[in-house]
């Protein structure tokens, strides 16, 4: 075989795993029982390895809010010096088989969801706050943290009794497929979800009517979830998660496997070259800002969201979700175009995630270093956008086109490492 | 002012009546006790008037089935024979402000939703029984009849006090706001309903949760809802029933304000035109099968459900429910195109149903027998298609062009009743 034809062999089989994985969602757990490698006094975060001293605001505010919301620490300034001596660690959620929105800290006693697929991976994400001023957009006062402390107690104990329930009739919730239908119903499922939270609900309704909690309480957490369209924003973020491990560590292929960003850094790893991360600054977001907010306050981008883009959903998606357009400051035509400029990037045409007002053709699925480079053209996704200060949270939402730097330096390296030069 | 200003004046009032109509689900009730003129050993059917001889074969069978169920006979010779001897009567659903999907028959003891909106005008609709062998395709079966019963009692009554729950709350359900939103998740709101019975899901759950229902009763009838994606047809329908209602009855308007078919024949009635029918005979669908079923088997065009298109939403607003499409055989651009029809029939863009694909412009509304006697243009809909003989039940689902005729007699008409002839 030529080295083409292994690169293409290799990435065949990258994609079609991706694709064939069948994430469930199978269990609710703390972050410290759960997540491999995860120990006392270590947080994680969204995107590529990033030190305190160069971490975005966000994201340092969302580290703050952590320390405090584990009692390590009892006002901001104690945090921060925890956090800047080390005595508080922090590494990549992608380290840990792990993904979160925005800042994406996940701290030890904070419940996370597991999703497993049939080669027996898991992977992790934390449980969504809803929108506002919230941890992941790097606020952390204490409407926040109380708000953490119910998710990780009421809601955490809902939700588990409920799994419980389902899991006597079925080995777990099967997301692919509520992913699949979502994009059948407006979603993108990066930042509409609305479709995917109603299927949540409408699956998990009689298991959480069965699983014997006192009705009061049941009503407190429907009404949460209900009121959050968000909701399983994570979920499917573990569910991408799970399905881009599946496709990682093929010896040749030249698939991206994560794409994340911590607000200082965009990175990317790719499924022939290991564990290593090529980055790149984190550019600016093309926004809409909420009132009162501009260009001048947000920070770059940010978050391990950007893994639904790489299991090809999410913005690449964006023909199917012409309603999220709107929300980011564009047309339906615009939307279409991003869909067709993003087949020019990816392998294939996904067997399971159909575009209906493109006669059901399959999302762009499998992110090419080789024809980002020859092309020229990088990711395009959507975003929610994060103030620039600590303590602040969501200012607006936009779409963000990846930097061309780190896939030309990934794709230098795949020749080095596959003997190419 | 001349003519054309009288009737331009017209039909403006009548579609704002119609848009701005506030329909409200506030009731659900036996048919006997909510639907004004409904009497004993009286059905009601889809469509225009029809006498039992000309009556369709589904349109036959649902008419034996309500016999049966309602006890007015114990085989379907027996209401055979009560129905041809008049000594049941049928008259038109929209006679009596109601709406039925397809044979759309309703009996005194059948359940039926009540919407309401501001002005005070009241429209019903039955109870969706789900797809495949149900009464309004046609069929009457043990299977049928019980499952009749069953929405009559055990669903009837918790849906009754999930309803009462609401309204603790609420004056009632508004719908038009759940038909806009459906809209934008990919359902058309006349064949596709996925998303409207997800967020009425969404709406009714923690009324159902409060109603005070055992727990058992209480996922059964969650389940059956679940199960069954047309639960909101029918309250769609009866949401466009009472916003057409409320455009009837201005005077010089050339708006259409009922469209429906009874099988036999197609009927239009017009705002400025009273209670007078305009028909043509009903036409073919162009349909898809089932498997072991051909165009040969299909009965004509039937059912009330052209209510939605006669309010602005189902096939008008194909464009928003690509995935409708491929379901009655079309591809998305047909669906474009069938939507960019529309508009040169009607006489506005929708205020608040909006299509999202068209850079959220309004779905065509309001049906002007002018345009359409002008361009030659008739309205296209989608629909389901029963087998042509009673008991058998739906076969497939297709598009279907409405007949010219009734158009140009309905102006005739207009003509000679405003005194422009």
């Amino acid at each position: 075989m030529s080295i083409r034809e292994e690169v293409e062999a290799a990435n065949r089989i990258a994609v079609e795993r991706m694709m064939d994985s069948e994430p469930v969602w199978n269990n609710i757990g703390l972050a410290r029982k759960l997540i491999p490698g995860m120990k006392d006094m270590m947080l994680l975060h969204a995107g590529p390895p990033v030190d305190w001293k160069n971490a975005s605001g966000p994201l340092k505010g969302a580290l703050i809010g952590a320390c405090l919301y584990e009692g390590w620490a009892s006002s901001d300034s104690e945090a921060e010096s925890l956090l800047s001596s080390g005595r508080v660690t922090f590494e990549p959620c992608h380290h840990h088989n792990s993904v979160g929105p925005m800042a994406g800290v996940i701290s030890p006693s904070m419940p996370v969801y597991q999703m497993e697929d049939k080669s027996g991976n898991k992977a992790f994400s934390n449980l969504n706050e809803g929108i506002g001023r919230v941890l992941r957009y790097g606020a952390y006062g204490s409407d926040v943290l109380s708000r953490l402390k119910w998710l990780s107690t009421t809601f955490f104990e809902v939700l588990s009794l409920a799994l419980k329930e389902l899991k006597r009739e079925k080995p777990g919730l099967q997301f692919k497929q509520i992913i699949a239908q979502a994009l059948t119903m407006g979603d993108d499922c990066h930042n509409r979800y609305n479709a995917a939270t109603s299927l949540f609900i409408r699956e998990m309704v009689p298991y959480m009517i069965r699983c014997g909690v006192e009705k009061k309480i049941l009503l407190e957490v429907y009404d949460f979830i209900n009121g959050n369209n968000f909701t399983t924003l994570n979920l499917g973020m573990a569910t991408a998660k799970v399905m881009t491990m599946a496709a990682h560590s093929v010896k040749y292929s030249t698939i991206v496997t994560t794409m994340a960003r911590n607000g200082t850094e965009t990175g990317i790893r790719v499924s022939g070259l290991g564990e290593e991360w090529f980055t790149s600054p984190a550019p600016r977001v093309n926004g809409l800002w909420f009132p009162g907010f501009s260009a001048e306050d947000a920070n770059p981008d940010i978050g391990d969201s950007a893994i639904t883009e790489t299991a090809g959903f999410g913005g690449f998606a964006m023909a199917a979700a012409p309603a999220i357009i709107s929300w980011v400051g564009g047309t339906s035509a615009k939307a279409m175009q991003i869909t067709e400029r993003m087949y020019r990037i990816t392998f294939t045409k996904n067997k399971y995630f159909l575009i209906p007002s493109l006669d059901f053709s399959g999302t762009p699925t499998g992110v090419d270093i080789r024809k980002v480079v020859k092309t020229g053209i990088t990711p395009e996704i959507n975003t929610g956008v994060a103030h620039k200060n600590p303590g602040i949270g969501q200012i607006g939402a936009g779409l963000v086109i990846f930097p061309m730097g780190m896939f030309e330096n990934a794709l230098r390296s795949f020749g080095r490492t596959y003997g190419l030069v």
